[in-house]
């Protein structure tokens, strides 16, 4: 049974497999998209995913495209581990009902307010503009403010219950995001705070290894902003 | 076994539970939640529902928002056809490629075009100006094209093979939505215009049953606008 895995550690649901593939020790076959290149838009990869992103699966042979999908059919195929992925009807519908909530609910908002604020002057070379950049910031605070009263903040140490599931790890490596844009959610959230260190060393060591580059453009940043003073 | 269905068929997303449960002739218990008089916003319906969203199911007691999660737990609860959501794990796997990509591939765009052009006017009064909709309408009429080519347009009848799923079910009423801003998917994509008769002949009479209100609403609309010509 062969596994490949097309991935970017740039992009937050590569993250996700990456760190989840690695965690459960199963020997995959890593495929690197460089996505700073622009190789998801290259004419090989566009006949692996016609819709041109990652991450992306080959399971001899079958190709499977949207994470929370992968995660679904890797739960299935028994790669992923019922510990975190539960089989249990009412228990893997709560992690469900995350997974569908936080498309639009929480990885829009992050991941948009880390494309205006980091990526596009990095792509157009110029800064957006500042009411721009504060509707953006405006909807992203009201979904961490959701995601840290309505999901964290009901009394369990994780968001469904008392151990770690793939919902955890989903929504800790979209809010890795925003902080390339400057923005610390730890520092504005206390359930969030309190939570992700939990999820992070459940992970260890791959959680932080998926993280190495995203957090040296981060202190790399720090340290030019730093300079500036 | 009591199933309560929470719901409105102003929502696409009520509409799809609520036609797949009459199609499946289930035995389910109607609670109307009128979203135009902010009846999702009271306190008894926050207590189902924290998250102040329709549709909503109490099954048993055992109450799951987001409609996505509610159709995978209804299919693995034998409410739903294994025609409609295969439990083979390789079509499992591509329906739920396209339940995962719809969210901000599809659904938001159809959803945030329906908002600016028919809802907020109505909520506020005055009309949206006109280079907002330009830039919803482009950001539309691109998911649409997605839709169009990429999981239609690809030589089977349905998204998912020669036979209507779920997954043609929660496109088909996403794309009733943009209609009442005005706008008329079938008229600018072939392949959606060739699809989606095909999609409401297979949930007749349900499928016409849900949308009553929504076409009555359309039909006032074109006699308003035909009356000023």
């Amino acid at each position: 049974m062969v596994l490949k895995l097309y991935y970017d550690l740039m992009s937050q649901p590569s993250r996700v497999l990456y760190i989840l593939l690695k965690t459960m020790k199963y020997d995959f076959e890593p495929k690197y998209v460089n996505l700073r290149k622009a190789e998801h838009y290259s004419e090989d990869f566009t006949k692996v995913n016609r819709m041109q992103r990652v991450p992306v699966i080959d399971h001899n042979g079958f190709i499977l495209t949207e994470s929370i999908a992968i995660l679904k059919y890797l739960s299935r195929e028994n790669v992923i581990a019922e510990s975190l992925y539960s089989k249990e009807y009412k228990l893997q519908a709560r992690i469900e009902e995350f997974l569908e909530w936080q498309h639009i609910g929480l990885r829009l908002h992050c991941a948009m307010y880390f494309r205006v604020v980091h990526m596009d002057p990095i792509l157009t070379g110029r800064k957006s503009d500042e009411k721009t950049i504060q509707g953006y910031k405006r909807r992203m605070m009201m979904a961490l403010d959701d995601f840290d009263t309505k999901w964290l903040g009901r009394g369990t140490a994780f968001i469904v219950g008392e151990t770690p599931t793939v919902a955890d790890l989903v929504a800790a490596c979209e809010l890795e995001q925003p902080r390339m844009a400057g923005f610390e959610p730890k520092d504005h959230f206390p359930n969030i705070a309190a939570w992700w260190p939990k999820v992070r060393d459940h992970f260890a060591p791959h959680y932080e290894d998926a993280h190495v580059i995203l957090n040296k453009i981060i202190n790399k940043m720090d340290r030019a902003a730093n300079s500036k003073l």
